[in-house]
């Protein structure tokens, strides 16, 4: 075990910071001077957004992930209801993937996932709980911030950027899925069903009207400045309605999205899952479209072996202002897994064409 | 809020380490070539302990904790039972207590500290769990031994020296209360009783028979090197049976607290407590010399207001080989807390008056 020795970690006064923080400078980016790393910030939430952070911290210094916070299943679900704090697993998630190959960082992002479970197969209080949500609960309990919690846990990792929640406040996914309406009642079966919450949400196919409770919640300020100053901003991969859309549904995000100078750019999945079962890669952007007529784009990453009917897929990306980038970067035939390194060299040839 | 900034982790690899960290050196006692700070190894438990490593942690690097580790009541308790893992209260105070006055240091101690607590009232499976208790069972669980997970949590919290389990077992206290039988029973009331579990025992007066169960245990083999190389072995303050005797009732422990060529100390208690009521000073080392008829002392270190008959003292530490160092290290009259820095001055001159 390669441990830190005790005693030497940084304990800098605030003034010391910019000369010590590779971050820092004056240029309100994080770019130092001659520092050619384009700023990046990524939206979404769970295991896609993990995929492209992991990516993209090989590939720039300046990255910052904004999270969903409407996650109401699991870990997260049970300390969002007990303690009323936002729903920290796709947090915790961003974190992880931000941590580099040292032992150090593997070794807390290994603590940040661990999850516990009983000794003798039975079930405890503690069993299913991640320990980064427990852990980032703590900081957000004793800070009473939660985007200076999130900061020191990712100094307790040595992340490689940083993560911010989309807001301050917890959110509720809600849809509506027409023609699912109750037999027994007075509207009958053809009337639409409300479906609230993250997790049953993410399990139904053809939602409609995918809209944030309350609507009108406000963006993490730091969040929207990220977005203002990026070079990039990346929405994509994810669950489409429950990770990706809900960033171009706040209002306060939504405008600093589509009015930022920044490139935007469209990730999409690698096969459609559960939400958009039946959807084409252009549907997808199609989506984006309804929701966000006021979005454009620069690029669309798509997976040849994800697109099905190509001529439909550039079409709707040139209305959006887009041109479609392909690139394999799947980590197995069959698997809807992203190759880290292929996903990163994509990534850094797409800022090298729009530099 | 003083962030040690981004990405500046110390990531040493092993061959580095004997460079940077101030600990390392040839010296298997981990002092460096003309360092004269004293090697120093405290036992015991809870509170006591973490007044005595607070107030060492000032003056000396070279700090070892040996903490019991049979603790079976509140958040150590159910970790225990649920997920059958050493008690990891007591290792978690020891820790928090070395850690030092920067931003980061508090800020880490606080969060290891941190008890959950339900928002609205409600009871919740977290409730009263220590966030570092949770932290350190994931180590443990992850590396699969409890040293280096305690190394691991160490060095999260930049602690001024290292905690150790005296047992890398989980241990059970028990001791017998005579005259207390089951008047139900044949025995009759003026039987023994047994009581079992440090949580109960520590409530109970009169206790005799003190033992560990397994009575075999092995010492936690780092812990029995520390004490054989240091050159100051300190017992208490503490609980005296369910903190600081668990020390002498284990026999490798026992055997190297008796045969180190260090120099030892007992520290006695500012007010009886619940365990010791009406038990004099002198008769707290009777006690030990009850249980290890083999130990011998240097010092004893004495309130002059928690001691009533100061002669006896004196006469029952000089049988042991010690002399009485009377210091005033009350924080408040009519507390039984420590002064730390009044406490670090006492050991300073004790040790210097031992050079």
């Amino acid at each position: 075990m390669t441990l830190p020795p005790t005693g030497v970690f940084p304990r800098l006064p605030l003034s010391s910071r910019a000369e010590a923080d590779p971050h820092h400078s004056l240029d309100p980016s994080g770019r130092r001077p001659g520092d050619e790393s384009p700023s990046v910030v990524a939206l979404g939430g769970g295991h896609g957004l993990s995929a492209n952070l992991a990516a993209l911290r090989r590939i720039t210094p300046l990255l910052t992930a904004v999270v969903t916070v409407a996650d109401d299943g699991g870990s997260s679900g049970r300390l969002r209801d007990e303690l009323g704090v936002l729903p920290p697993g796709d947090l915790r998630m961003a974190l992880a993937a931000l941590c580099d190959d040292s032992e150090w960082g593997r070794t807390w992002r290994d603590v940040m996932q661990h999850r516990f479970s009983s000794a003798q197969g039975r079930a405890t209080a503690l069993d299913n709980h991640a320990l980064g949500n427990l852990l980032i609960v703590t900081l957000w309990e004793l800070l009473g911030d939660p985007v200076a919690g999130l900061e020191w846990a990712g100094a307790l990792l040595g992340a490689r950027g940083r993560v911010l929640p989309m807001s301050t406040q917890p959110l509720v996914i809600a849809g509506d899925v027409p023609g699912a309406g109750d037999p027994d009642r007075p509207e009958g079966p053809g009337a639409v069903r409300t479906i609230t919450g993250q997790a049953v949400l993410a399990k139904q196919a053809d939602v409609c009207n995918v809209r944030l409770v309350p609507a009108d919640a406000p963006a993490c300020p730091q969040a929207v400045e990220a977005v203002g100053l990026a070079d990039w901003v990346i929405l994509g991969p994810g669950s489409w309605h429950t990770s990706v859309l809900p960033h171009l549904l706040l209002p306060g995000l939504r405008r600093a999205i589509c009015d930022s100078p920044a490139r935007r750019c469209v990730t999409l999945n690698l096969s459609p899952d559960t939400e958009t079962q039946g959807k084409t890669a252009a549907d997808h952007l199609r989506v984006l479209h309804a929701y966000c007529p006021d979005l454009t784009l620069d690029v669309v990453l798509a997976d040849p072996s994800a697109t099905e009917d190509g001529a439909d897929l550039e079409e709707v990306a040139a209305s959006l202002g887009a041109e479609v980038f392909y690139a394999d970067v799947r980590a197995h035939p069959g698997t809807a897994v992203h190759n880290t390194l292929r996903l990163a060299a994509a990534y850094q040839e797409i800022f090298e064409r729009h530099r």
